[in-house]
């Protein structure tokens, strides 16, 4: 029964986070007909069994005395939209296209190809693009602010578990988007330069974020524009792959690593992959399955077990494979190019 | 992240019930290509990855030595289209009406209202009625179907918590569709007699239903069409509301208990309604508290607490008001008219 509900929670938290909720009570705490005015609501009895069930689900509480509504600790932290840590986006993202997307799972499965056309009719060729993701400015923004606020909860994580990530001087994020893991990696080393390698596109959201760090790392952050299958890559000695190559099939992700793997310096060169990783016989954890899903409805990759990293990486020649289990959302895989 | 994740494991379970996967699962164990071929889907790869989120969510198991997949024990009882217990029609009207009606939460929160309309593009006029589920043939079978496999998996439980059950003779389940607690009542009571009061376009799916039983029970129960609002109700000593209060609000409630209190002779006489209970401050449980939204999204109705119930009854006149957890998906409240 829980399985078969599990879609009435999700909506019950996109609609909480879609109605600004958490940002009105990280204020103040607030009665049931304050609320009803903030949020511009008519209706107090519709308004009163909606928040009953984000208390079932712990999202908010209600203080029996005062009679005022307030945020859990972890709502404050991941619910509000101006937290350093907020999921809003990612969470907007699922509410505005996965939860659409996933009716077409049944014909995902049937035709192994990503369902954006069948849902939104946005049109595209043969080929996975992400012109889907992209298909018009608030989506985009919206694709950023998601992966931006999932890679702020995971990212410190996977630096962390690099011990000798003070050893490196240069750093590119192949696809860096908005600079979550470029910003992470500035913080936890003082000495490094970073690269944001991703489309032209993306550049104005990368410059909107990195504006907010202070100046200390932004002065280390340069945006370079590019194509990551086309174009020529910057020299760095250590290459980060973000939540990229469970975007792509095999034959794209060899290309790419191979194509890391040529741009690193014969000496103290590594690449640092961050994906959710499966477990070796795929059957868990259920968020790395459901992810591998979403894979299946939205792209043209899927998510990959430690061993089958271990394997693209070897096929081009890295050495010293390692996987770290971050118990985040992202686990971490290091090569290296020498012993 | 797991109530993110919430609507990708529904969906997973809502494809893996709409391939009939478990129907297919339940008859043999199959390897990956046999099952293929049997669900008609040509890219083993997308099949593969699909049956892992499956494994990860414990709706079905591979033996790691004949690599041949099968059902969980649970699966087999709950999850088979021919299983006595299947509550596949429930996990379709999930998939094929609330999922999308979910969406529209939103707006049932600023209107008080159900979302038929702009979900479904349903024309109804401003009072809800069940015109929306039953829109065509098939959706209303399937809200049969639906409803019938929630009832047989608590409706055992609702019955076995009244310790007088066997005294009562005559037995009324208003709008008892397709007659699963008249069934239900029958097996625990061999000297009842039992009416199923519904609408006249309900009858078919009753009678489908009812013939499905033995002799010694489809012997004992007629169908009376009426609708309940609107028509005089039978003469019993048992009347029965299984999920019928929770679909209206509390003035329509009072009307009919009030019908119903009329109806029952003065002694022995008694109501008994199967609905999920909420907690008395409302917190939960959770499944309770969705189910409430989706009264919301979906009807005039809601959920209601112990004492909420206890007050509707007294109003009209019923004593001796009780209300038993069963530990099921529906709890059970009694209330008699004498003493």
């Amino acid at each position: 029964m829980s399985i078969i509900d599990g879609y009435r929670c999700s909506q019950t938290l996109f609609t909480a986070v879609g109605l600004k909720l958490f940002d009105h009570l990280t204020k103040e705490e607030l009665l049931l007909e304050d609320l009803a005015n903030k949020l511009n609501l008519p209706h107090l009895p519709a308004l009163e069994r909606f928040l009953n069930a984000c208390i079932a689900l712990k999202l908010i509480q209600l203080d029996k005395t005062n009679k005022k509504y307030s945020n859990t600790p972890s709502s404050n932290k991941y619910l509000v939209s101006k937290s350093p840590d907020t999921l809003t986006g990612y969470i907007g993202h699922n509410s505005q296209s996965s939860y659409l997307l996933w009716t077409k799972l049944p014909n995902a499965i049937h035709e192994n190809a990503p369902q954006w056309q069948k849902t939104f009719n946005t049109i595209h060729g043969e080929e996975f693009t992400f012109d889907s993701f992209y298909r018009d400015e608030n989506t985009e923004a919206l694709f950023m602010s998601a992966m931006h606020g999932l890679g702020l909860t995971c990212f410190p994580a996977v630096v962390a578990s690099i011990d000798n990530f003070q050893q490196f001087k240069t750093f590119c994020d192949i696809g860096g988007a908005t600079g979550c893991l470029a910003i992470t990696a500035c913080k936890a080393n003082p000495n490094l330069q970073a690269i944001i390698f991703d489309l032209p596109r993306i550049e104005k959201h990368a410059v909107q974020y990195i504006n907010q760090t202070s100046a200390d790392i932004r002065n280390r952050i340069i945006f370079q524009s590019g194509d990551f299958f086309r174009d020529p890559l910057p020299r760095a000695d250590l290459f980060t792959l973000g939540r990229i190559l469970h975007d792509w099939n095999d034959e794209k992700c060899q290309i790419l690593v191979e194509k890391i793997y040529r741009a690193l310096p014969e000496m103290n060169g590594a690449i640092l992959i961050a994906e959710k990783l499966l477990v070796e016989d795929k059957s868990g954890p259920v968020t790395a399955n459901m992810q591998d899903l979403n894979m299946l409805v939205a792209t043209a990759g899927r998510e990959r077990t430690c061993p089958e990293y271990k394997e693209l990486l070897e096929k081009v020649g890295f050495k010293n494979i390692k996987c770290f289990w971050t118990g985040t959302y992202l686990d971490a895989i290091i090569g290296y190019k020498s012993n």
